[in-house]
């Protein structure tokens, strides 16, 4: 059968059986379980537990170091296995004045689905389940081997996932790849992401005195602010390039594949500058896809000293704070790029780290990347846009350190999905679609089409 | 008759007026001439008219452009007319709960007197006042003629005496000099400022975008804290050296009479490291003096930009802040400073003014600075330290643009005083050698001495 085939097909199977796929996704938005507040945690993981059981998975939890059980799911099929990835865990529904319908409750209004966590991501969790039940029954079998892992405290941090990843490597051995949570989709289409920078998050604090001197003093004192100043100058240079020894050693040359895909990245400079809020960008308008992919940055997020509230106060400053984002691309190593920092940092420099996070890609090459982006060109009727990473930061790292091919290779948010904020929505059509999506790559996975 | 009998003589005076002297002291403590709070402030100048006129002199208030009347008092003598500046208002009392005794009775305990403005500067008032009686009594009449503007907003910033100053150029004009309030006395000895630096005091603020970005986008996009710190290296280098046009050029160069004046600092750089609660001073303990008194500074006194709470938030800030003080020396205006900071300042920089204060000097070869150093040599048995000018700013530079040679030439405050704090306090010592001082200043400005 074409994949157009296949697609009537699904799309028949969806139809008829919609009030059922619609109920669970209408049973899992209500239970509110929020990971910040431990709230309903358990119930969710039993609610899920049962309905892939009924739908003839094997189901078990995974024990996370922090007491929140993880979902593993197995369903038997073909000889290749996929693994995916979500969790079903939400963030607060607060502030609750602010929604529109009750956060706990799925809502159809104008070809929207609102609800907290219908697009992240438990509208994708019903969505998968959808596709595993309709391809099984459209194909007569299930043409792939799936496991399933759906964690608990995503929304806290995936405090859990290095160990459940290091614990568990067994059941995911030799899985063809890993499908994370997301991607998106905007007025250009799907957009599919093959891995994530990584990141060091620092803050660096000096004191040369015990407390604010009176600014006449500053003939003859160390200004702390100026000191800083200079310290950051040693970090990066006034061009932005980044001084710490090694930075830009380890950068991976993007690979001919890599190169090509740069060329589908479709949102214009004018669309990014207009959504940031600024006249134009700081880059030229070819160099931005490539700039976001490619570039490791080093950027100065807070910055204080001294006196800071209104109206004016003669100090010389004694303390003096920079908070900085390295953002991280292959095989940058977020460790070594600390060790490396604290060497050229003056001894009186105090350092705190709040986030060390690896990056990751996983290659186009990949026969699970090929299969979701082949099938989304089917689905969407347009080639997705298909990045080698996002430049955001995510824990997929761990699997793809563990050995396990893991991208973002379906779409369900759009730019409007409100995703953490009130109103949280998808569109009813997108959800069908990522049905129909996943249906298809794990058709073309099995090799049946 | 040698100082040192003169001396004896007003120190007998004052021993037997001790408790009418003190007793008028106590009357003006006890009046709450808080400024800033517009609180019985013509209750105390309608008192210290009342008081001046019972010693003779004739007393008229002077209009301040915002209501706040200026004692003027005039008591004719020898040829020679000196000035005396001083203000009758104070700070606020807060925090009440921090004072060992009533802020507005006045407190005599172990040696020390108690009470707001005991020190700056009602304290002296009263010494000034019991010095014209003292010299007229011993002397047999007063040996100079004494001018006395008492202000009642400097705690607010003197707004009035720019237009005072201006308005009654006769008043003041031919007088050999002004004495301004100050000057202070340490476990050295007296320490006398023959004037003041000048300040611009400026916040630079830019914007970026209309709002902070995620900072994946931080390769595409400015961010406002690195843009702030080229445009502090716009303003100054690394190695402090100012850069805005012009900035050095009217430096005065020391003269061969304040150079020698340099000498006399005796603050070791050890006392001022400790007092300042660094380890060591950013200069050579060679140079401690001259910096303070003739370097020009561009000091940050605040600096602020993005995310400044705790812990992390990965942002590009869209705004950025930098306070800077600038102390100037003579002839520095920091008019025309600040119109060629705004020169080289990029155009969407947003230029907030807070402070413009001048410069000003006067010779150490002024008689009434003469005679001044001379009498303090007499009464504290050592030379006091006198210097060109203070490391800090105020408003004498008013007088001295007018042509009246003006500086801070008696002392009073100690390193406890506790100006502006609660427990302000002066030595009853210290007390009495300033009407001494005093007494033997008009003495040898009169010519009998």
């Amino acid at each position: 059968m074409t994949e157009q085939g296949f697609l009537n097909r699904f799309e028949e199977f969806v139809e008829s059986n919609w009030d059922r796929i619609l109920g669970e996704l209408s049973q899992l938005i209500g239970i509110p379980s929020v990971s910040a507040k431990n709230q309903s945690i358990s119930e969710c993981a039993n609610f899920l537990k049962s309905l892939l059981e009924s739908y003839g998975f094997s189901v078990s939890f995974l024990e996370s170091p922090t007491g929140t059980p993880a979902v593993y799911a197995e369903k038997k099929g073909g000889p290749t296995s996929i693994l995916l990835y979500n969790h079903y865990d939400v963030q607060p529904p607060e502030p609750l004045e602010e929604w529109e319908t009750d956060p706990f409750q799925l809502v159809e209004r104008d070809g929207l689905l609102f609800g907290r966590g219908v697009s992240d991501n438990k509208g994708e969790i019903i969505a998968r389940l959808a596709a595993v039940d309709c391809v099984e029954k459209v194909l007569g079998e299930l043409p792939v081997t799936v496991k399933w892992l759906i964690e608990g405290e995503e929304e806290v941090g995936s405090p859990g996932i290095p160990e459940i990843v290091s614990r568990n490597k067994k059941l995911f051995k030799g899985v063809l790849g890993c499908m994370w949570e997301g991607g998106d989709i905007d007025r250009n289409g799907p957009n599919l992401y093959l891995g994530v920078k990584g990141m060091l998050y620092v803050e660096l604090t000096l004191r040369t005195a015990k407390a604010d001197a009176h600014s006449m003093y500053a003939p003859i004192i160390e200004n702390a602010a100026e000191k800083l100043l200079k310290i950051i100058r040693m970090i990066k240079d006034e061009r932005g390039r980044v001084k710490v020894p090694g930075f830009y050693e380890s950068v991976a040359k993007p690979t001919e594949a890599e190169k090509k895909l740069m060329k589908g990245l479709r949102k214009s400079a004018r669309e990014y500058a207009e959504s940031l809020g600024v006249e134009r960008l700081a880059v030229e308008s070819s160099k931005v896809a490539e700039k976001l992919v490619y570039e490791p940055t080093c950027n100065i997020a807070g910055l204080y000293s001294g006196y800071t509230g209104p109206g004016s106060k003669t100090i010389v400053p004694s303390t003096a704070t920079v908070k900085i984002d390295f953002r991280l691309v292959p095989n940058q190593d977020p460790l070594k790029l600390l060790k490396n920092l604290e060497k050229i940092l003056p001894r009186e420099v105090d350092v705190k780290v709040y986030t060390v996070s690896y990056p990751a890609r996983t290659s186009p090459e990949n026969p699970l990347v090929k299969a979701a982006v082949e099938a989304a060109a089917h689905v969407y009727r347009k080639r997705p846009s298909v990045l080698p990473n996002m430049a955001g930061t995510g824990p997929l790292y761990h699997f793809v350190k563990a050995g396990i091919p893991t991208a973002m290779l379906s779409a369900l948010a759009h730019p409007g999905s409100k995703l953490h904020a009130p109103n949280e929505n998808i569109y009813r059509e997108h959800f069908i679609k990522s049905i129909l999506h996943h249906a298809l790559i794990f058709t073309k996975v099995g090799g049946r089409a």
